[in-house]
């Protein structure tokens, strides 16, 4: 668990791990005004869709109209405006929509202290989520010593453990051998600089690699289980999460090896009937053609950079939430579980 | 095709393309003696196993003695040497055989000018077998229009059109309709650096993608193949080539695409009954923990880095070589083909 707070709000402040910075430097930034909280979301200062969504939250709460007021209008404003920050994380909206809720019922002069408490809801529940989920997650993986994943849904991601690292944290505190193998996960390398940034700051062992060299791995026999997070996931159970997560799941159905997806039930979004209904994000050009600001592609190529990939259900081996463990997810299994 | 050599050799200078510098800049280095032939493949100045034989054919006639001679032993000398600068491309030591071979029956005064003659037969042999495989590949890909490739199998892997890339200049040059995607290929990037520049010298639209992205790529059902080179492959069929070649025949077969190896016949290795017997090359943790000397994997957590991967023949449609094209390759039709 990392030393640092991901996430922290005090006396007006949104103060966040500058995730930018990761591994090379341990630096926190300061967001007083929601242009900055946005600016943060959709730079990837704060990413993982739970740690999306908490921002979110504290962000609505730094809302202040033209007079430097705490108008209903100033909180709506801010509203509208961080929804726009990223589109496939359904978290984001659904934080958004749980401060609206209380926008739309709370008299004006209580809203500031209103909209805080639920935020800091919002992030109490999370760390709970991350907990429960472990403990869910932990009885899945007990026993398989070596698990792969892919970009970064550990506590950096969160408040707290993060969803798909959650239960190897679990398992690590209780003294049971598991170790990690971590897909440097391009373009952002958030496997190699969050993942194991965070897992050396555990003291859980873990091996980078890069995303083309999970197959031959698989293909030893010695990873017993996949698991990562997901940003949105349809009813039908098709799961929306970092680019190159489809690939892993192909590779390990191929292979035999169980595909696990640890996520919190915000992370459902039901009005959405399958996966070819989430809208991926398309990002820019420099990630992938300029890193570090090294040109890597020549001008004359064209380039492509979805954020996100759909994997079906039907690749899923279960779905882990801190509800409890669906396996063989399908329609009618998820809608039982989030009743 | 690029307007450089790759490979050149003029007065006792082996003149290669600095591929590391590749798309930023386009430099030659000059190699003067063994040592800095040795070094230049090892550093992947020059790569590809085609380019890596010729080169090393080459670098065995700039060998001298300490007193300055060109003597038997001198030659066997860096033959010996040269053997070791990359473990996996069976075409080094294919080359360095026949420099040897013309070491063993040649009188030493005549040694200079054969080896030479025979270098020089290596290299344009090399490029009738590009175009060769060129015109046998031009059949298999005709009609696709979107292709898929990892790594670069390309000119600059070659003395010409390459191997993989040379059915699509042979398409492009015929006026058919041919587009390529190039995964980047982490961790040296050959495919958004070296694929995308020699493709768009010529004019074939390009589009990079990271290693991670082929998957949802390839479930869109755009791509009509995928194609690739090979550093070696064993007398069943199994083909070693760069890391995250397996995962993409894999998921090539998933997706019910045509997976297609283009290789000329001295990359075949009939001493290896398959490809679990292929050395893999294991190199250095900085090429994935510091790209460009920037740390991106913090210290404490390990790395992995195998260059190669094996991808199994029953998960390759076809083998293309200068001779024909093998399809659904096992050990009898390959010995058939080879012989």
């Amino acid at each position: 668990m990392p030393a640092p707070e991901t996430i922290a709000f005090a006396d007006d402040i949104l103060i966040l791990i500058d995730q930018t910075k990761l591994p090379g430097e341990l630096a926190t930034l300061e967001c007083r005004d929601i242009q900055q909280t946005h600016d943060a979301i959709k730079r990837l200062v704060v990413r993982g869709a739970p740690a999306i969504g908490i921002a979110a939250a504290y962000g609505v709460c730094l809302a202040r109209d033209d007079a430097g007021h705490r108008s209903r209008d100033a909180y709506l404003h801010a509203i509208e405006y961080l929804a726009t920050s990223r589109p496939t994380a359904v978290n984001l909206f659904w934080a958004l929509d749980r401060m609206q809720s209380v926008l739309q019922s709370t008299d004006e002069r209580e809203l500031p202290d209103r909209l805080l408490a639920e935020a800091v809801a919002i992030h109490d529940e999370d760390r709970e989520m991350c907990h429960s989920i472990g403990r869910n997650g932990a009885t899945l993986l007990k026993g398989k010593q070596r698990v792969l994943t892919h970009c970064n849904a550990g506590g950096l991601a969160t408040s707290t453990w993060g969803t798909a690292l959650a239960p190897i944290y679990q398992l690590h505190e209780s003294g049971e051998p598991i170790e990690v193998y971590a897909d440097e996960t391009r373009p952002l390398l958030q496997g190699g600089r969050l993942t194991a940034w965070e897992l050396s700051q555990a003291g859980v062992p873990v091996t980078v690699l890069t995303d083309s060299m999970a197959g031959s791995l698989l293909r030893t026999g010695k990873i017993g289980a996949v698991i990562v997070g997901a940003d949105r996931i349809a009813a039908n159970g098709d799961v929306a999460n970092k680019i190159g997560t489809y690939p892993l799941a192909v590779l390990a159905r191929y292979h035999d090896v169980p595909f696990y997806v640890a996520a919190p039930s915000s992370t459902f979004d039901l009005t959405l009937d399958s996966g070819d209904l989430i809208p991926i994000e398309e990002r820019g050009r420099d990630e992938i053609a300029k890193p570090f600001g090294l040109t890597i592609v020549p001008d004359q190529a064209e380039v492509m950079n979805p954020a996100f990939d759909c994997t079906p259900a039907e690749l899923v081996t279960a779905i882990i939430t801190e509800r409890g463990v669906v396996t063989e997810p399908n329609r009618e299994k998820l809608a039982l579980h989030l009743a």
